[in-house]
């Protein structure tokens, strides 16, 4: 037994404290400690014995590998291969991906806990489901927590247990309170698999959803008070708890390990990153490039949005004119004399029409183009000499406008009573413009590279920001390292087209700055036909970054939004599908498609880089395929970073690599 | 030059009326017919020949092979075979499948033709751009086409041109007439790829789009008159002429093409049709099978609808109350004491409200199954002898529910009125009801298998519907071959577990029918995971079905409502792809996911049939290739299975076939 394994010291059973067993009888103390330490080298590993002593007689009854928290875990494990006991590899399969995972959570801030228990507002202690601290209102149903949580409010979903109906709220939450269920409970289970904190079984807790109030003893507690969970205590407090991000610098067993990990592992590690603090997290937390920099989230913000729904509003209209307008010259050129003035008429026409569409659209892009060029560099800055994957514009138009519905009710209404006509003229018109912008699978529909195709200013607005970025920052003496990638692509013909507009676009700003940059033009790879025809593919992109969420929604026909609330989780609970395949690969049919992909993309382009984008890139499970198949690196949130470091070690200790 | 070429004969640009010459110049007309059999052997085909007279001598100046109509084609293809000059081969190759559209396109009843050109209906004459007769009330613009033509109503979309934004309102016309452009234009080369009716450039013609008139000379024409036109002709008629289907069997030189194609051909061709009227013309035509038979259309019915919707209302309760039952059951087995009584009473109050929900669920159920039953007899007997592939429904519920929009307008109008409170109560439930079944992208939710999976009752009842009625059929005397298919399959673990549930009703059904009947039971292949797995499917599926619609649409990211309308005429203008792939199969990606599962699928099952039943079936490009990779039969609309007979032919001839 390792002198510093207390953590363990718990787990074992029996009629004597163990603490006080060298003073009573230091005979059988000598016994037993020299019979654990035969034992723990034998297995090599902590371990948790039973025994007993009767009438001065030492029995050991039983012996097995302990059960170990994460703290615990990691210690053990730094410790052991200090002392001689285990190899490094080993130290590294000891220590669980989930382990890092809770030593890296968000936990309270202990004097703020500290003080919450001594103002007795602690209300109740459930069972520990998973890990982490949350905070948030107290919401009853999963409708209402999907509603406030979309809408940027923090909820904790209080239930009295959950149900795969449930899962869209579970989605949305901070956190879950459940008053019945255990270990294994859905609850339990779906919060682990989202990593989200839960508490569960938490019985002296009702939920009265009639009333819309919980009950704890003789208090009653409303819908919408502010509650905080600890997942890793099973602790409720009522209002909020301030939490804390542990520092992994102050880890030092943990530091030790992944340092260990870094040496063995093949994969390299990058993270998805949007703004320049979340890429300076991920670069502490051993990141070695950003492989998602998603730009939609930099259109989301508040000031900018009206720029960017100008923008929107715009493009189609000037898009169509534009068309037109050398529709009719191309035809004057052909025409018959007798149809000449005819078509001159309506050419002038459609150029006066067309002049303040495209003077709107371009205006927008040209307040957008500094914002744009700001971030860039912030983030390119925060990498220096590490590459940055930059995603040009993906999701459909329509997310950056006004709901449809909201509005449709809006224009009834102001329809109705005649109140106010220059209103109802404007919201009218926005209306006609959202309405003709919505789409049956809005997924498989006008966004990603066919956005670019459609209305190349956008693109060519971004590239131009990105070169700009890098030119000044060369100036500056920064080593930026941008690599530009294009969404969607499922044909190699939507790549050239890009392709050849971002390289003048490119060759133009480099010009204009008086400076030659580097940087990579690549693509994802998250339609299946981009996957099927990757050596094609491969001919025009310098790297292949796996989109596996898209993927898996394509190959498997799964709306994610709509799947995992309505039938995804009935389809793991009743055993139809081994796992969530949003959360490991499905490396039976997702995954051979990413194979055939690496296969056919090295075939064409031997030094191509691959990597994943992918949620997958976090997921210990996904690392160890991804490692086989042979990426070059996968990218995760910043936070899943130290934890892809070490499965990445782990996959190539297991063996699952082979050299291709 | 061959005698009953009369229709060529037009083409031979001469400064003498050929029919005069025999009389005129007896000697030269002698020598010319010389020169003329003479080049029709050597080249072995009709000529179109080019001379001229000077002075009594005769001057061939230029010969090539003559243009012809449909029906000119045809004929002198089977005449010359019957004169011994070409092969039946080569006849093969000579008739273009468009040829055979041509001649088995609806046409104007000849009298009321006549009838209308006496009366003074004939308005204008365009240029014929597609054959085909069409009517409908004039629309002069798209977006109104598509309104309209959703909703059922016959519509012609009259334009002064046609523009890739015009796509979704030509899809939901019956025909297009234009008043600029040449056989070129858009409107002309997107009508052809749609089958669809055309005359453009008809200039006397001009439509205001401010007034919504359209004038022709003197007279104006309102939006929402009717009009017919001919493609064929280019003819524009006021008012609705009865258009006749031609009979097949009065075209003797066609049918005997087609026996020779059936001579030749190895690809079997079945059809798609949901209804006896439709599987007896696919047979007239020549169907070997039917390799389609929706049931959802069966479901839409006016008089059936409103138990569907009793059906689809009461599903997700009834499971849902299940499953908690079950649920509470299983939990009471292993509750301590202390919390029976707790679960007990859930358990009866679960109970209670299971009752009705189930009650309501299946005597929507129990309404339907006479129904369906009816439904397959009917086709079953139409097709006696012969295979009938049944999918079990597929389409996502909210298919068959009112329009949410429409609901949310009428609730918010009673809701503020507050004139009818009863019927608000109903209607807002509804809403909710609808609103519960909504999703983001409908064809990547809940639907296919999913819902057999979701609520097996629907499964049953129409599995249940099927063997009753081939049980009936066979006592009658009748082979019904019926061949039951399952949607939207992703896993094998999904067909294994509707395969189970199937296999037990069939058992059932035929105990108590005391009669035992043969069925097949297989699998669309559409989602590319199931293409992708196919070794894992064939084990459990006597047959694939390769559904390509939704195959291409899930394999390119398409969602072809959004994508037609939005980008993809675009991308096929601009040459980003070659053609739309919903008309001819992509070959290098859905067709490598058909080939691998063709290979897949026999490796594991050497028997396995294999169809296609998307609407590629009847495409003339995608046959050769689905002759190619080796699949037993493809499956079109009835109307075009006599070109899908001669594309298979053709298909074998041009040697494109190669063994497995």
């Amino acid at each position: 037994m390792n002198a510093q394994g207390e953590d363990v010291v718990a787990g074992i059973r029996t009629p004597m404290p163990i603490a006080s067993m060298p003073d009573v009888m230091p005979e059988v103390y000598r016994e037993f400690t020299e019979i654990a330490d035969r034992l723990e080298r034998t297995y090599r590993d902590v371990q948790d014995v039973e025994f007993t002593v009767e009438r001065g007689t030492l029995y050991m009854l039983q012996t097995r590998t302990a059960q170990r928290t994460a703290a615990a875990a990691v210690r053990i494990a730094a410790d052991m291969v200090r002392e001689g006991v285990i190899t490094k590899d080993e130290a590294l399969q000891r220590v669980q991906p989930d382990h890092v995972v809770q030593l890296l959570l968000p936990r309270f801030d202990p004097s703020a806990k500290g003080q919450a228990i001594s103002d007795g507002r602690l209300l109740a202690v459930g069972i520990s489901a998973s890990p982490g601290a949350a905070f948030g209102q107290a919401v009853f149903d999963a409708d209402r927590a999907d509603e406030l949580g979309s809408s940027g409010q923090k909820v904790l979903l209080v239930r009295p247990e959950t149900s795969p109906d449930d899962v869209h709220g579970m989605i949305a939450a901070q956190g879950i309170l459940t008053s019945r269920g255990g270990k294994t409970s859905h609850a339990a289970v779906v919060a682990r698999g989202m990593g989200k904190p839960a508490v569960v079984g938490a019985e002296t807790v009702t939920v009265d959803l009639n009333q819309r109030v919980m009950r704890i003893g003789d208090r009653v507690i409303p819908e919408g008070e502010w509650l905080s969970i600890d997942g890793a205590t099973g602790e409720v407090f009522s209002g909020e708890i301030a939490s804390i991000l542990p520092n992994i610098e102050d880890q030092g067993d943990l530091l030790q390990i992944l340092t260990w990990a870094d040496e063995r592992r093949r994969l390299q590690v990058w993270a998805n990153a949007d703004y320049p603090r979340d890429a300076e997290r991920a670069r502490e937390f051993g990141a070695q490039g950003i492989g998602l920099c998603r730009t939609e989230h930099m259109f989301m913000e508040q000031d900018r949005l009206p720029v960017v729904q100008q923008m929107i509003l715009a493009a189609p209209e000037a898009s169509r004119l534009g068309r037109e307008a050398k529709r009719l010259s191309d035809e004057l050129v052909e025409a018959p004399s007798s149809r000449r003035a005819d078509i001159e008429r309506r050419l002038v026409d459609t150029e006066r029409q067309l002049g303040p569409a495209r003077q709107e659209f371009e205006s927008a892009l040209a307040q957008l183009l500094p914002i744009q060029r700001n971030d860039f560099r912030g983030i390119l800055k925060a990498m220096e000499g590490l590459p940055v994957v930059i995603r040009l514009l993906d999701p459909p138009l329509h997310e950056f406008l006004p709901d449809h519905e909201e509005l449709l009710l809006e224009v009834t209404d102001l329809r109705r009573t005649g109140s106010d006509p220059s209103a109802l003229e404007k919201k009218s018109e926005l209306l006609n413009a959202v309405e003709s912008m919505r789409e049956s699978n809005p997924m498989l529909g006008l966004r990603g590279c066919r956005l670019g195709l459609m209305y190349p200013g956008i693109n060519e607005m971004q590239v131009r920001a990105i070169i700009e970025a890098t030119c000044q920052l060369k100036k500056e003496g920064v080593d930026a390292r941008p690599e530009i990638m294009i969404p969607l692509v499922g044909h190699v013909n939507e790549l050239n087209r890009v392709r050849g507009m971002l390289e003048a676009t490119a060759k133009q700003v480099m010009t204009e700055q008086g400076i030659e940059v580097e940087y990579k033009f690549g693509t994802m790879i998250e339609v299946p036909r981009a996957a099927l025809t990757a050596d094609e593919i491969a001919k025009s992109a310098e790297f292949f970054s796996f989109g596996t969420n898209d993927l898996t929604q394509m190959t498997f026909g799964f709306s994610r939004d709509d799947a995992e609330g309505k039938f995804l989780a009935r389809y793991v609970e009743e055993k139809i599908l081994p796992e969530n395949p949003f959360q490991s690969i499905d490396t039976a049919g997702v995954g051979k498609l990413v194979r055939m992909a690496v296969q056919d993309g090295r075939s064409q382009r031997p030094d191509i880089e691959l990597g994943v984008c992918g949620e997958h890139g976090g997921d210990p499970a996904s690392i160890a395929f991804f490692d086989e198949v042979g990426l070059n690196y996968v990218s995760c949130s910043p936070f899943r970073v130290p934890v892809a470091r070490l499965a990445a070690a782990q996959a190539v200790i297991s063996g699952s690599y082979s050299t291709k």
